[in-house]
């Protein structure tokens, strides 16, 4: 079996790739997090044709350092304070490896027994660990599966519950709601889902969705002949991690026949500290829910974890049984074939890194990783409350510190970039619905300690404006 | 930095895992292909709670062979052929080893320009490699992406076929069409992006689609009021690797005004040899391509390359651009966002393990690989033709033979069930459009040679009951 590569090679050349990965960690805190480089540059370096011969691994690894580094934005620094984080780990690696190794396609239970069982056992796992509804986990109604992205599994849900309304509506009517400070994955979903309305809600003066004008836009859809179908409650909106009233939402949507999904993609990994669940109140309301570990649970993407109450309107809605993918273990009714949980077919052993993770932090180790960023981030809120320069424009429930320079939008927008092009550290230069601008430190990458969080208190203390 | 492990331990660790892969590889030949396990006996090997604190990795790594072997379907045995193959390689599995530990975010160009450029470049690569239109590349009016499966870029190219059709029409109107034989994934992506209507078109002897019933379809559809908008071709359907006229498709497409999308997922990995080139003779009418690399052209799941004649369409559909999203470089219009190419927004540096497979093994690698198959797989056809016990029920153009008993369904079904349950090959037992039993042998592991297929026409022979 010398396919590309003999065993011997891949053991020689594998272990180096292990000390190349083991090295880049030790060393990407003192890298600037964003690369020097101009578009095109990393393709105006490789040949115009792929080789007709095989070429020497070696030069394979050569050319990381040559063409691929350069080209590396840093979201496993430590001074990684943008968007939101996408963590990995080493555990989290190793989980990947194995699974490229293994190179398993769970679409059926009987073509991966172990992808199959060890995800769902995982995502009960998480049921527990996270206070989800009981009813979540695969020995109840309900259940719980691994998607590539936040975006895929709101997706999912949009689908799901517009074919529950297509029973008795056309699907010109249909209307979504969500947010305005809700995910763009909301609104784009409904795109692809085929929704004409999608409704952004107004929010509060902590941008969080006002149920009163909820209620509103219903009714008036109603009024003139439409179908409202789903609505989305966020915990943590992308803009400023705001926390939607889930249980006043979803008590409207009992109400009202609507699909109620939950998108807790990035605060969801908080809720395994208890003393954040108050923020999930009434999840027993839910349809759905998102989360994604893969972005403050320290696993690699992609382990998006979508829930449902109720798996059967799912798997009707998705499922599809062609000759070929019939057998006798899906037949018996007694296992889970995840390929009809989701829109692809094929997938891989993800549940793996999660698994390596959980053992290797333990639900401890990740609670205290949260709980450090939690702390961290508010004590950069409160050092940034103190200082006359700035305002803070938003709470902060979890790691996000949401604030900007008094002195108006380009004071602001200057900082940003002076940070951003410093290398010292990135975060996200972004807009509050009334168009000012705002700063977005989003604390949660897997190695930043509260000694990072203070090094970026002081670059912002040294790169301001005066008031 | 020691969340859940030190570098110290990952390089050990890593190391110890690089060489259990390589001794899976060593040994995968001599396990049953299959697992022996009752649904639930993997699970029931895990504790039920996630630990409180941290695990030694010894002992993950011991559950790998303790709890997870024994659950794994051998999708990389040389003696797979099943389904189609999901293949991996080694250069494939280092080249996901350094995606998990680079960890990107290639959302936007700016959050990963390697991401982005190596995987641009990778597509065009392909472009130049398959023989596909020029127009393709990126440096045309239509460019590629990867996507995780083919079922994830059908769907795509029907929701932006249905986008396109939902200027003049009702979505309630819209139809799609696709070959009766075609992938469960048309008529699953049809039904998850709201169409009401897919219309299976009958197929001809040779299995492939009868371009007359489409145009009497499209003609009997509009004749009610629909909008026929939709149309794929299969160049290799999943059932018996048949070819449809995608020429003649193509050009009732354009007269039409319905998008064309041709489905090349398993056999498009074959045009790297240019004597498979005639069974795509038409491309340059196709509006969407999909073929999966990770098929047959041993690169690991996931990697979906879906190309598009016109990128606009497509980005028009997709793209949602909130203020946390928008910065200099994706407003100067001279990069890709490939965020804007698909559903997820997250996506994973999966063009590394492309460009290391096609470099580690060479154009001429892959070529002399997938002849070989061919070959073996035609030889083997050729061989059951010349047994009066069995007969071939469709031709073999690429990897796959499709026969049965000439007995009927019962000794077909019993021959499949036999071989499968020895554990010295894995097949898949399937149905013709009549219901008829025939058995499905995908020649196209990525370690599988002639010698494995005539073990297996050995083994054919041996468990067949008499004509």
């Amino acid at each position: 079996m010398t396919a590309g590569m003999t065993p011997d090679e891949f053991r020689k050349h594998g272990k180096e790739l292990i000390d190349w990965v083991a090295d880049y960690y030790e060393r990407v805190e003192s890298l600037p997090v964003t690369p020097d480089v101009d578009p095109g540059a990393i393709r105006a370096m490789l040949p115009e044709f792929a080789p007709e011969l095989p070429e020497p691994f070696t030069e394979v690894i050569a050319d990381l350092d040559r063409v691929v580094m350069p080209g590396i934005t840093h979201w496993q620094s430590p001074n990684w304070f943008a968007y939101f984080p996408g963590d990995s780990s080493f555990p989290a690696i190793l989980g990947e490896l194995v699974s490229a190794g293994l190179a398993q396609q769970g679409m059926l239970w009987s073509t991966s027994p172990a992808t199959t069982e060890i995800e769902s056992h995982m995502m009960d796992w998480l049921v527990d660990l996270l206070g989800l509804p009981q009813g979540w986990k695969t020995s109840g109604p309900g259940g719980g599966v691994i998607q590539m992205s936040a975006s895929d599994s709101t997706h999912t849900a949009l689908v799901v519950a517009r074919q529950r309304a297509q029973g008795s509506a056309s699907l010109d009517d249909i209307v979504a709601y969500g947010s305005a400070q809700a995910h763009s994955s909301i609104e784009k979903g409904a795109r692809v889902a085929g929704y004409r309305h999608y409704r952004p809600i107004e929010v509060d003066e902590q941008f969080a969705l006002r149920t009163d004008r909820l209620e509103a836009a219903i009714a008036q859809d109603r009024a003139v002949g439409r179908h409202p179908a789903f609505v989305c409650s966020a915990v943590g909106t992308t803009g400023t991690t705001a926390v939607d009233p889930v249980r006043a939402i979803g008590t409207i949507a009992r109400r009202e026949n609507l699909w109620h999904h939950v998108d807790a993609a990035y605060a969801g990994s908080a809720m395994i500290c208890p003393e954040f669940r108050h923020h999930q109140d009434g999840l027993e309301l839910a349809d759905s829910y998102v989360f994604n570990p893969h972005k403050w649970m320290f696993v690699n993407f992609d382990a998006s974890a979508f829930y449902v109450a109720d798996r059967r309107p799912l798997i009707e809605t998705l499922s599809i049984l062609p000759p070929y993918l019939q057998d006798a273990a899906s037949q018996s009714g007694s296992v889970i074939d995840y390929r009809d949980w989701h829109v692809p077919m094929g997938r891989r052993f993800r549940a793996l890194k999660l698994w390596f993770t959980l053992r290797s932090f333990g639900a401890e180790g990740i609670r205290s990783k949260i709980r450090e960023h939690v702390t961290a981030a508010q004590t950069l809120a409160a050092r940034l409350e103190a200082d006359d320069r700035f305002e803070l424009v938003a709470p902060t429930p979890f790691g996000l510190v949401s604030f900007r320079h008094v002195a108006g939008d380009s004071a602001t927008d200057r900082l940003a970039n002076a940070i951003n092009r410093s290398g010292r550290a990135y975060l996200t230069a972004s807009k509050l619905p009334d168009g000012s601008s705002f700063i977005r430190v989003s604390v949660g990458q897997t190695n930043t300690t509260t000694h990072h969080v203070e090094l970026l208190g002081d670059l912002i203390d040294e790169m301001s404006d005066p008031a």
